[in-house]
């Protein structure tokens, strides 16, 4: 699809208010197409007045501008990837990845209200969301055109970077927000940020070049360790120290403690995009870090070493699923499911002792009404006492011993 | 095997020279039973006077007791585990399980030149380490018998506990160590330390009850960050902060400057027992944890999806054949020769910042001669040039189009 | 457990009516052994009549003889397998690991009535069905006693085979059934049958050795092939031939219109049992495989890749769980609700051709109400009609030869 | 790229001799294009006149036509993916996957002699083949560039189908050959024969719809069974029958006796394209099958539950890098590196039963000098003797129990 394509249409824009959208919001306009801009809000750290947003994409020439509270949406997603410890590469919480989804769920929702059948994003041709953004919009309505001017060659003859975007604003009187450039992009969304490109993208940079924004670094972290506790009820935190809390609030709570406390500030990792290049980003996501380690030791009292086979290999499917753009697939919706069935055995109360940027596991009470772990001091202990008779072993080794003696023979052969 | 098959016969006995192993060897040998005690020399860092140790052992009644040096088969081992990043369950380096494969092989070579058929531990019977001292055996010498006085219901009716075994080596005059008594036992070796029983088995005593013996607590680390960088070849690490280095002499040097800065140092882990058994460990491998993390970022630059997903599936297959006591069986030594095929990819100089607990990425550099990274910071900007044309996404989205769209029927139908 | 801690007690026996637990349930009643015998009614082809089973038992010494219809239950879980694809080692349909489950279930209920706390068994200590009831009855009812005399010393010393056990038999008057002996064991329900042992020990014993119960041998089926013809309604089977079928009419007309065509009959496998020994199995299964491979093939329709990937782990995965004793394990329970997810996607009709052994594709009809498949004979045509622009390839591999050219290096190092 | 990119410049073209590789090679050169065919000799059944086929190519203005021997290399990765079992979604042999690459690397090392820089195929752009070709030559060769005419806008525009194919070949005096036309295409090599497209797209046509090519359907087998007869060296067959045979002799025998015996003849799959799209094949691989077969029966015998866990991960990772182009990639060979270890476990000699479609086992010998079998007749059997005390089971058992009644509440609370 391109410009040519869409004269006189009327097409849904994802926007987030910033640089790219507003640019993009114009010169649709100009264009003769229709656009109606959604933002969601996603409860973006760095952008808390989207009233304002949505004034600057009625300025750029939007014929609408909606602003969606998903914030829900979003943290009920968000408990879904903590429960699967669903990172990506072992080490991205996966926190855009999971607001690409809620954001495009909650256009659909506006364009068939409106009968808008072209949604238009901002992602560019390189990076995961334009991949997202289209798969999810495939799943839930496949009927739906997509258009996207970063893959436009028009679009990308004119605009070849951030200089050519704020000459073009400038000269059309778009009213852009640029009090400091960043030397880096940034998306964000409650759940955490993601920094990567421009400087970012040589590897001679630390991590620690990022000036985060939802906590601290380590060195800036109160000198003073710091206790958090969290109470699980089958996988859900519904009391954070001791004081109930929504899905919402525990969010809320858990970013502003382990946020100040540098738990989950600027982690870095090289990833693979989904469209095969190396990435190098640099993550923020204080509260999914904390709450997620901290659901991570209650699991571990739980799952036997079957169980936690199984929950591995979810953990991980359901990680590439959601930054693949592929959660809305069957895969990743029986597998997110499969999610509910292990989160159901994670209920306690769980203390961690906090310290610029460590997490160390303090206490764990398990649940009076609903104790499910499988930790018994006793049958561990290596003393005498308890339910095991040390002298069964004897059996069992000897069980084990008649194929281990027989593999003797391979092994000597292949060491 | 019980006492009454040993009498009159030789065996060797794994002896560390603790309170266990004194009373062993002094019970057998009152039992009319010949004792060989071998020590390996691990680089334990708890236990520095390995000579007073083979003393205090033919003290016992030992007929021989020997030292083997197996630093350099260890360190041997570590590297292996340590590029396969071969966690157990995730959060345990297995610093303990590596070392009973060492112990074991050692041990079976003074037996073949000794022409002994029985070999002795003194592993309890419902811990992993029985199982990894026996199987080891059965599948390098499978005519090999073994003995565990702990499963041997004579020896575990006349010893119940500690208490049982001071008041027998006091009353035999035997020279015990017990300066101090710790409220939880240890494993070590230059590899790591494993805390586990005591006071640790509650799982309301912190972490950081443990007083750690390879590096500080991070509260106790210096206020001021250090950097250290590692250059990998081929998966080896040759060179520290720019100054050669054996294999050894990394381990060491990462061991001492990892633990200073709190690396590694007292982690929690409730863990799958091999005997089923959950069980409750704090681990310190400061060096493992500052390789290992090092090793994983120059692994992220060189990996593609693919690559990794193999690499993945083997590192938590290694870190549980480690565990269980099969790293010798057919499907343990094929896995750990692939793991060299992963490591060759390995090579360039990576620079960390440890902070108190924290390693931060701070900058890495290809090996010049060798640069098989696929990172590429052209590849991957989202600005417009470089080798990967916007416009090509297009097609690649569209194709992927076609199946997702095909999809919408099962994603409604299922979500 | 042994014999000297029951005398006087009463429990519940696991009782076939063959020579084995003829001899058991006489030796407890000798003992004085109160035995409560449990026969479950799985539909066993090779035993039609389970009341003469009754009356052998009570002529035994039982106090009480019931049988338990289970053929519902069985079916039930017959079907999960079948969905899951759960095969052992890829080719044993698990027939008699799920008949464990369904006859410890329906026996614990019948203890429950009787308030008997002990469950007595006639398996084997080498087997896997000592592993299935225990493992299962462990973690139904934990507070039930097991009692296995094939690991009791005094049982084991008196009857050391099948030769002792006769004798046992007719010196006691004990009516047992031994028209013709099979020199091979034979273990069955509706599901299938399972042989081992005696004769099929020994490698050079052809599969085919067997005299098959549920059907022929291929050269022994008809010249004439025959169709067959199902009905999937999310993954159960509600027609065959068009003519509706409940899921135990489905399960019986499957065995007999393959069984007569020669479909699961005889296979062989060498297989690792739980305990870690190769133990050889031939298998029959008519119903299982001709069922089994028609939701393959309806199945293959309906899971793109990724679904694929998921539902393969899952396959292998329920399994082993079957096979090991662990399918009410929670790894067990998650995976199995899970493959519900997978078979709601598999809705129409599909009618193979059997010949002589022979399952071969005839055609498929794709739910008229209810089509999920993914297949398009337009997509995946190579003509140049359809909803795929060949030329939207280019960008596809453009995109993907950008990482493809960055591995070069690599390929050219290692190959 | 383009036809307006190529006037006047040299390209080696893939060419099978059929009629699309004569359209495109006409084409072209009527283009201006230099064009330097090349034809893989791999045996294909269905060509065997490639003299004649050089010949055509000629005549249709190529300026070389080359013939290359690839067959030793078609084998060589015949038997890898035989002793990976790497068939691609449980049931494709990839025989067409395996020739692709033995292709282009051959083609690769003829443009170097001549410094070709340009490579063409004539895949189509839904299929896989484009992805092989290309991906492949991006790994070895990535200066190489890559121009498929069917997504080449110029070229799709001008031939539709094969009518329009036929007709351009017609009016320019091109000797294609059209005795008869099959209403499928079929691809071949002494691997296999794959069929697809045309009739074959439509799902109400039989598998048996298709003439068969390397021998015969079920009911036109013998009446009489055939005995085969292979012995394995370290994963490689070096006998047929009692007699010595190479690599591709072996290969060809087990073709012509399997295929006579309707072994792997005509089976069917539904599978995922590379690309997403469901396509349906329909495919011949007479000796893959069956000695594929076989080597199975032979692996069964050595690998213990940890070793098959591993190969079998190793047996769908390879089978999937082969379908989708990455064999090459590092994951693949370390992957098909991996295979070795396992392949040299398998020695022996095995007897099938062959019987119109049917594969049974007969007889196994284990090597004499070389037995790594863990198999043993007195370990599995269920008599009193053997070297496995049944006692014993009763501590494994216990041992289990621990886990398995601790468990009970997860049982009850999910069940």
């Amino acid at each position: 699809m391109t410009i040519t394509d869409l004269k006189g249409k009327t097409l849904a824009l994802l926007a987030s208010g910033g640089l790219d959208s507003c640019t993009i919001t114009k010169w649709l306009s100009m264009n003769g197409v229709h656009v109606i801009c959604i933002t969601a809000d996603l409860g973006q750290p760095d952008e808390p007045d989207l009233e304002a947003v949505r004034e600057r994409l009625l300025a750029c020439g939007a014929e609408e501008a909606l602003v969606i509270d998903a914030k829900e949406d979003l943290v009920q997603l968000g408990l879904m990837a903590l429960a699967a410890q669903a990172r990506y590469e072992g080490d991205y919480w996966n926190t855009t990845g999971i607001a690409r989804y809620v954001t495009v769920k909650a256009a659909l929702e506006q364009m068939s209200l409106r009968e808008i059948g072209i949604l238009a994003h901002g992602a560019t041709g390189r990076g995961n969301d334009q991949v997202r953004f289209q798969l999810a919009a495939n799943m839930l309505r496949p009927d739906i055109e997509i258009y996207a001017p970063w893959r436009d060659r028009a679009f990308l003859d004119m605009f070849g970077g951030r200089k050519e975007m704020i000459n073009f604003c400038e000269s059309n009187g778009i009213p852009i927000v640029q009090s400091h450039e960043k030397p880096y992009s940034t998306d964000s969304n409650l759940l955490g940020l993601t920094h990567e490109a421009g400087e970012l993208e040589s590897l001679m940079t630390p991590a620690f070049f990022v000036a985060p924004e939802m906590g601290v670094l380590p060195m800036d972290a109160p000198d003073k360790a710091e206790y958090f506790s969290v109470e699980f009820e089958k996988g859900i935190p519904v009391a954070i120290d001791g004081t109930e809390a929504s899905k919402l609030e525990a969010f809320k709570i858990a970013n502003a403690i382990g946020g100040r406390n540098a738990i989950g500030i600027c982690t870095h990792l090289v990833e693979n995009r989904f469209v095969g290049i190396k990435s190098r980003g640099v993550y923020e996501a204080p509260g999914m870090e904390l709450l997620g380690k901290c659901f991570e030791f209650v699991l571990q009292t739980t799952l036997d070493r079957r169980a936690r086979e199984l929950y591995d290999s979810h953990s991980s499917y359901i990680g590439k699923q959601i930054y693949e753009g592929y959660l809305l697939s069957p895969g990743g919706i029986i597998a997110t499911s499969s999610v509910q069935g292990f989160a159901a055995l994670v209920s306690g109360k769980i203390t961690v002792q906090l310290y610029k940027g460590n997490i160390s596991f303090h206490s764990f009470e398990a649940s009076e009404t609903e104790d499910l772990t499988l930790y018994s001091a006793s049958d561990s202990s290596m003393e005498k006492e308890g339910s095991f008779d040390h002298a069964d072993s004897e059996g069992f080794l000897r069980v084990l011993g008649v194929t281990a003696r027989k593999m003797h023979r391979q092994t000597i052969e292949m060491a």
